[in-house]
């Protein structure tokens, strides 16, 4: 790249875009030296059901501890594809990037993304990037699609909790929007909290494996966190959420941030955790499989599906008091995804 | 909606997004009242090879003649599958919205949006909305991606175009460049100058359907124009291409506005015209096709293959003398698309 920045001329579509595709983008998402400039990429033939998705990426700052824009998304649209019980196939990546971010910003982003995408096993396959003015967008913004496909007898879905069930959450909740506030503000009480962006695919991939249809739901808790999410599977399924406080794991420099800070963690975000909803029979062994997986360390058992009030979700204290879990009207913490 | 404006709340992942999505987004894009509320879309199962793509758009102003980002969205991604062949399957929709955007003006944009998936015959299954800050975007970006089938047998890419075919263009050139270079600078010479935004999938159906394997190579000159994509074909196919300049269909308001800015209407954008490599022996029975279909009323035959100099574009003018076609640098148009 002759540019230090990357200048409107980039997203022209002529030869500062080829340069800009051809020396920096493609390579390095793709491992690919020359690209098949053709609009649409052309996959292997694939027999079955397909998952697809869609996420843009607007977190503000881009870089944050443990991750960053990039490998946010890719680890977002991996996971919403696992949430469908799909493996991942092939992802494409929209970049919208404001005129004069620096080209080692967008390198390293890039080569997070990449980096991401390889530890997922699934490919970047095809891409878009658009320049807009100083001023008219804010640094990087970055859609991610995914597709998967699903094999046959997989059936999870969020409108499948069953009274029952026991829930399962894959580890400490908040991380992710707590390190990306910390990150934004400046924070030096909760300096040392690191996003838990992961890929979920392979720990789904063992779940299913592990449970077969006695896992009915599996959902990720991102943007509005675990109670919103919870919230949103009590509707699907119109079924009852009762939530153990005491269960819930968390983190205790996120704990203290959100006390201080007088934030509610059960609706931070979190982008490398997992919600299952399985079988009660199966609970056990799920919880088993999450621990013994790198990315379900701290899982635990947090609450039980009931028929007795669809569409609620209530947690019950410490102290042993039921409380109603709503979702929030607006936003706690803007821009953290 | 309770509120005018959309609202930074409106993209928290809480109740107001809720809203947002149920009484707006999800009812016009999807036509279903009540959304699954899974990440991840499920489609019935598929056989066969996919094509993939995405694009984000960005163009300045929102609403143009003849258009807007919405229905731009649609068609350059249904586009884009036909291109490689493709049968549009799916549709995802990407929304990132800077607060204090009308209400009124997004609803006109979804249905737009809706109007171009219904006249593709594709379907729009999953989406994302975002919403950022005043002045951390431009009032709507639109992220679409696209899933299609390409059909057993048919092999068309731009690295296919082959010496000796004919060249076509489905219609007049550079009518998307400046209609929407009118609108954002107040042109009154151009008012009357429209999109050409347009979904060629019937189109390019009709055209694989007639000419099979005589088909070789398609492509939507967009970005850069025809200049460019040819540029870009004669380099992935090593061929040369010789355009005739005397036949390249275009409006004259388009010709007098170019005229008049200096500009040069083979690097303007096109949304609704399509360029095709055909063998010889079929060109005249692909601008049959194309003069019969109500998306190629001016089609024309354009220019020839050669294998002289691969990689090359030259243009014969009017008065015999023949030069040579390069890339433009930078930007011609910013955020045309």
């Amino acid at each position: 790249m002759k540019s230090d920045l990357v200048l409107l001329g980039h997203g022209s579509g002529g030869k500062l875009s080829h340069e800009l595709l051809d020396k920096l983008i493609v390579p390095i998402l793709s491992g690919i030296e020359q690209r098949e400039q053709n609009d649409a990429a052309v996959l292997a033939a694939v027999s079955g059901r397909l998952a697809f998705t869609t996420d843009s990426y607007v977190v503000d700052p881009i870089f944050f501890p443990g991750g960053n824009i990039g490998s946010l998304a890719i680890h977002g649209t991996v996971n919403d594809l696992a949430m469908a019980g799909a493996c991942p196939l092939a992802i494409s990546v929209g970049l919208i990037i404001e005129e004069g971010l620096a080209v080692s910003e967008l390198t390293t982003i890039l080569m997070s993304m990449r980096a991401a995408a390889d530890s997922a096993r699934v490919r970047i396959v095809t891409g878009d990037t658009k320049v807009v003015p100083r001023g008219k967008a804010d640094k990087l913004f970055v859609n991610t699609s995914g597709i998967g496909v699903i094999a046959e007898g997989v059936e999870i879905s969020g409108s499948n909790a069953q009274p029952g069930d026991k829930i399962l959450i894959s580890g400490t909740i908040g991380d992710h929007g707590m390190a990306v506030l910390a990150s934004r503000e400046g924070l030096d009480l909760a300096s040392n909290i690191v996003t838990d962006s992961a890929p979920l695919n392979d720990l789904v991939q063992q779940l299913v494996d592990g449970l077969g249809c006695r896992l009915h739901a599996l959902r990720d808790p991102t943007r509005g966190g675990v109670a919103t999410t919870l919230k949103e599977i009590a509707r699907q399924s119109r079924v009852e959420i009762i939530l153990q406080e005491p269960t819930l794991p968390i983190d205790s420099a996120v704990a203290s941030a959100c006390a201080i800070l007088g934030l509610d963690p059960l609706f931070v975000a979190n982008e490398g955790k997992l919600l299952a909803f399985v079988a009660a029979e199966a609970a056990e062994q799920a919880l088993s499989i999450l621990l013994n997986h790198e990315f379900g360390r701290r899982a635990a058992i947090i609450g039980e599906v009931s028929a007795a009030a669809p569409g609620k979700v209530r947690l019950r204290t410490a102290v042993g008091g039921l409380r109603a879990v709503e979702m929030l009207a607006g936003e706690q913490l803007p821009r953290i995804c």
